[in-house]
């Protein structure tokens, strides 16, 4: 390549690479060795696209293209023959376009030049007459990944022990990876085949384990294509030298640190950023055994897990575009009525957080034509319903009947209409902000008569204009996190249902999310830090290097793996297991957005905790705080903000610590401790 | 496999198989060696998709399944692990569901065993909730053809002669041919240049041909990937023994003959239906060499020749909707607003032949929201404008500005709204039905403001609400097919317009074929049968083995080839050319479809010809008219019709041949002819 080149970006269509990208990713999930494709549809990529770019050049150029599909280039409108992919220009004015067209995957280019080497320069279109700034990756597509080939990068781990278990070995590999599996010296001709196991048990378990793998050995080397959840592994139908885990990870530059004087705090906070940090992948799934899917409802919690710990903007953007497809927006997300909210939600979150206005704007149609699709389902009392084909979810539990008008659906609607129509504001978008703001307070007002006075909390449902009167918690939190009633009515919910027995307790860390969210808010801090050392100290207990899909204390032996009347159905490493990343980040250090991502406000509440040293990134930067006896540090390094500290409020400068006493740092800290 | 055993068909998702065929066929036009994928929207099937049956079995079955793409299959609910694509189906009720999702292409299965064999029985849905009867395409797909590899078959040709042009040696393979290149004994390793000609010209100028490839030899027998279109071939750059095409084509089970004493004409039949034989492929495309894509305005056209002369349905529906692509319909098709109309034009004439029920109501939405989408683009006074971005075309000619009101647009949407209100009734659909009839009759009255009563012309159009006086044919010929206004006025166009010298002639065979049919409309028959002497047989004695784009005898060498600014840019196989097999067939034979495709009307008018045995297929049939002396013969093989023979109305019975005289058959014609 001539001196002073330009390597060009690959470039694309907007969304296009998402929705490719989660098109092929979606299709990886597995049940020993079937396939499952997911049961919603998947859209793809617009199949032929051209990029154009005028510019005025100094001096000559030369412009050494590739693409992702066949293409062409005009030079100021004239198709250049024999080109081999080499394009001299002129010094002067010029309009280069290039047309790719892919026959099956993403249509990409990428020009190696100097002015017109490709990146979001480029205008594309997908021939519909409309022209917008070429996409790019940066964090997926670099070094041999191609936008049609994106391979994150991978580590070899050798197994920790070895353990026989009748005649099988049993390799294990010390903590859950997501991996490919390697051979090395194994017989030429062979078929291993492979027994994955997240347990010790479900490896060893021949016939029930989840997930299984053919392995045709080819050479000395052999290897999985396919990477699979495990900890465990068993192989047969082989003999050879070693094993090996090519454990596969999306590098993160940055990512929070807890340390505090509560031990199995600071362990329950590492093990729920391992946890993430496999789940985050191309894009923020639910578990990396089951289902490899991205669920709205999940990801949902998994953007604001991902705020408080790597604040990895892309992984959410990536996940939300893959997962909504393309307009018309004609179907739930996923089929689940909540799961549309979430989505919704997690957009207007994202702006909050980030301040993201080119991402944002670019898809504000996609969050109002899901808000719309919505508002056309509404019944006669301007509420959401159950139609035909919609899954309304709300959780896992018993004598959960969503059928009618479910007040925790109205309540996702009511945050909805009024976070879309707050994000329509700030950008100016007045007529319809005003429409949303004007249907979200007509909800609110008809959200009243699921309230029972007597009973001090929301009931589940109408069904036919009449109460079912039931109680359950989930409308209850939402009411309290979203504040969609008064502080007194709030203090009312967290005494009569939070609080009380009678209410079908919470057996999911799903909704166990929003549950100890809601306690956190009403000030219950302690108590949501005994319940986190309880429920995630009582897996690190069972020997859990991620988190689990779900965790009761109560099951022993095989019982505790089995889900879905599967032995092993349950995942080990699920998104929702990593919650506290979300409860400490958001309630502990008491860190929020303000001003749109522009800014913070940090209200730390120790809880009982005698020390606490916690950087998490936020925006461009990083914000540390270290608190011991009452005193406190804080340094942002890119943002200016508020701290809130004992009731008053202190300005904090960008890069300039603020310090209102003198703390440790937490090695100082553990140097004392240890000698205590 | 084992004995007795029915073998299953490829299935899919409706339409995502011509979407899918569509997207890949269209690019592969090429300019030199510069692929050039066509510059609107293209779209793509659903990835994942779920077949469903249920039958009750009287013995065991076994299933062996293959897709094309990851598949599951569920027996009665359970997935079925090591199936290896075999499953064992126990005697009694099931339901197997097979789920197939497909990375890239089109996702599709085919099962082989007894009940349980794929075919349209199965449901299909994309996974929106709906499900619909399975698509397969027995014309396209067999033998070694699967969905995302279908293989027209091809058969070898040897060149005819060879010539030499200076030191380079032309290959003459005879006539035009659709064909693959393949070279035998050349030495491996070299890099074989091939130059494609429609002319020996074309072939022996290097510089400027329009098709190049180059083919790497690998061994004794080298074969180019893509077919082009060729007669003639130079080849530089490598030793060879000799050269071959591979000459691909669509197998027509039926064809229309034409014999008549007109020896001319009965040429001129012939090469128009081999060059329609080229053109008529996986899609009805506009011409072989150029563009090799689907336009709707040629496919129109296309579609009626083919109901006069393959009847080949299959190919008229696979261009409708691998064309059409996929709702919402937000574009214009092409991005010409004449060639949407065209499309909805289209689809009723295929029911108006066919009577093909099930694809028309599975595809009436495809109509309607064409139509719609045009509606919804009306000015003011309720007709049609060009707006931003709509490409508002009518023919390649001088003069022609298409701003403001253009008449002949609006008769386009007037017969659309006319056509498609038809057809709506047809199926009961009363409410859609009366809304496009009561729109059609308030358009019509509008097209009032262009008829020019002293000039006895539709003039072209009105500019913000002033007329611009101007007489083109093309709104006058299509007031006369389409019966836009009375008989008399017809009579007062066909002299003030279309016989007339002052108005600008049209120069193109594309608008030709509207120009001649509607002469012949008006009785011109003689007229136009000398007009297609004169213009195919000036052809013809150019040399041609198909009909070209365009011609134009004072043309003369090079110029002949020369278009678009390019010195072989001309297509020489190109679809309208063929269009004197919907003149003859339309008003020589006089065929009319009647009672949606149930029944014919059959009025010949033979215009001087002494003798004509014609046989056409028609629906299932075939009709077979001989006449001589004023005497007729009339064999329909599978449908009852009606004759109109000097006035009279006669009924043929299907199978049943109708004698109004002694007339000889072909054969016997000419053997008294040649001892005349």
């Amino acid at each position: 390549m001539a001196k002073g080149i330009t390597v060009g970006k690959w470039i694309w269509y907007p969304d296009d690479f998402e929705i490719e990208l989660s098109a092929r990713f979606m299709l990886r999930r597995f049940e020993r060795d079937v396939p499952i494709p997911p049961f919603w549809k998947q859209y793809s990529c617009w199949r032929n696209v051209k990029f154009t770019k005028k510019a005025k050049l100094d001096e000559p150029e030369t412009l050494f293209v590739t693409a992702e599909g066949i293409f062409n280039v005009t030079v100021d409108g004239a198709y250049v023959y024999d080109a081999d992919g080499k394009y001299e220009l002129t010094a002067g004015e010029h309009e280069v376009v290039i047309s790719v067209a892919a026959e099956k995957g993403l249509p990409a280019v990428k020009a190696d030049g100097n002015v017109f080497a490709t990146d979001g320069s480029y205008l594309v279109t997908c021939n519909d007459h409309n022209y917008m700034p070429a996409a790019f990756n940066d964090c997926l597509v670099y070094g041999d990944s191609t936008p049609n080939n994106v391979k994150l990068p991978e580590k070899v781990c050798e197994p920790v022990r070895t353990l026989k278990k009748g005649n099988t070995m049993i390799y294990d590999f010390g903590r859950e990876l997501f991996a490919r599996v390697r051979l090395l010296g194994a017989k030429k001709g062979q078929i291993a085949k492979i027994y994955y196991g997240e347990s010790e048990e479900e490896a060893a378990d021949f016939d029930c384990c989840e997930l299984t793998a053919k392995l045709e050995i080819a050479g000395d080397v052999a290897e999985t294509d396919n990477c699979q959840a495990f900890r465990f592994l068993a192989v047969k139908g082989a003999s050879f030298n070693s094993v090996q885990a090519l454990s596969e990870y999306l590098p993160q530059p940055r990512e929070a640190t807890f340390y505090s004087s509560d031990s199995l705090l600071n362990k329950i906070f590492d093990v729920s950023k391992y946890t993430l940090s496999l789940t985050t992948r191309e894009f923020i799934i639910d578990g990396i055994k089951r289902d490899r899917w991205v669920w709205s409802g999940d990801a949902y919690q998994g953007y604001l897990m991902d705020y408080y710990c790597f604040f990895d903007k892309d992984a959410a953007r990536r996940t939300m575009l893959g997962m909504f497809g393309r307009e018309p927006f004609d179907l739930h997300l996923n089929h689940i009525m909540d799961y549309t909210f979430y989505w919704i939600m997690g957009f207007c979150d994202y702006y909050r957080y980030t301040g993201d206005k080119e991402f944002t704007l670019r898809n504000l149609s996609k969050a109002v034509s899901a808000l719309e699709y919505c508002i056309s389902r509404t019944d006669e009392s301007g509420l959401m319903k159950g139609l035909d084909g919609d899954w309304v979810f709300i959780d896992w539990a018993d004598n959960l009947d969503n059928t009618g008008e479910v007040s925790f659906e109205n309540m996702l609607y009511c945050i909805s209409l009024g976070m879309l129509g707050e994000l329509l504001r700030s950008f100016g978008k007045e007529e319809e902000a005003v429409r949303y703001e004007t249907l979200r307070a007509r909800v609110a007002e008809k959200l009243e008569k699921f309230w029972d006075e007597e009973k001090g909390a929301y009931i589940h449902s109408f069904k036919d204009g009449v109460p079912d009167g039931k109680i359950f918690r989930y409308a209850n939190i939402f009411a309290i996190i979203y504040d969609l009633c008064s502080p007194e009515r709030q203090k009312r919910i967290v005494d009569c249902v939070l609080k009380s027995d009678k209410v079908q307790a919470i057996t999911t860390p799903y909704m166990r999310f929003y549950e100890l969210a809601a306690l956190m808010k009403a000030g219950e801090t302690e108590y949501v830090l005994d319940e986190i050392r309880d429920y995630w100290g009582g897996m690190l207990g069972e020997g859990a290097t991620t988190f689990w899909e779900t965790y009761d204390r109560r099951q022993k032996g095989d019982e505790k793996y089995a889900m879905y009347g599967r032995r092993y159905g349950k995942s080990l490493c699920h998104t929702w297991g990593a919650s506290p990343l979300y409860l400490l980040g958001r309630y502990v250090a008491g860190l929020q957005p303000a001003d749109c991502g522009k800014s913070f406000v940090l209200e730390p509440k120790l809880a009982g905790l005698d020390f606490l040293e916690y950087s998490l990134p936020f925006g461009d930067g990083e914000i540390t705080l270290r608190v011991k006896n009452g005193g406190i540090k804080v340094l942002s390094t890119a943002m200016s903000g508020t701290l809130v500290w004992n009731g008053k409020r202190y300005r904090v400068e960008a890069g300039r610590e603020l310090n209102l006493a003198t703390v440790p740092t937490g090695k100082e800290y553990a140097v004392q401790y240890e000698n205590v």
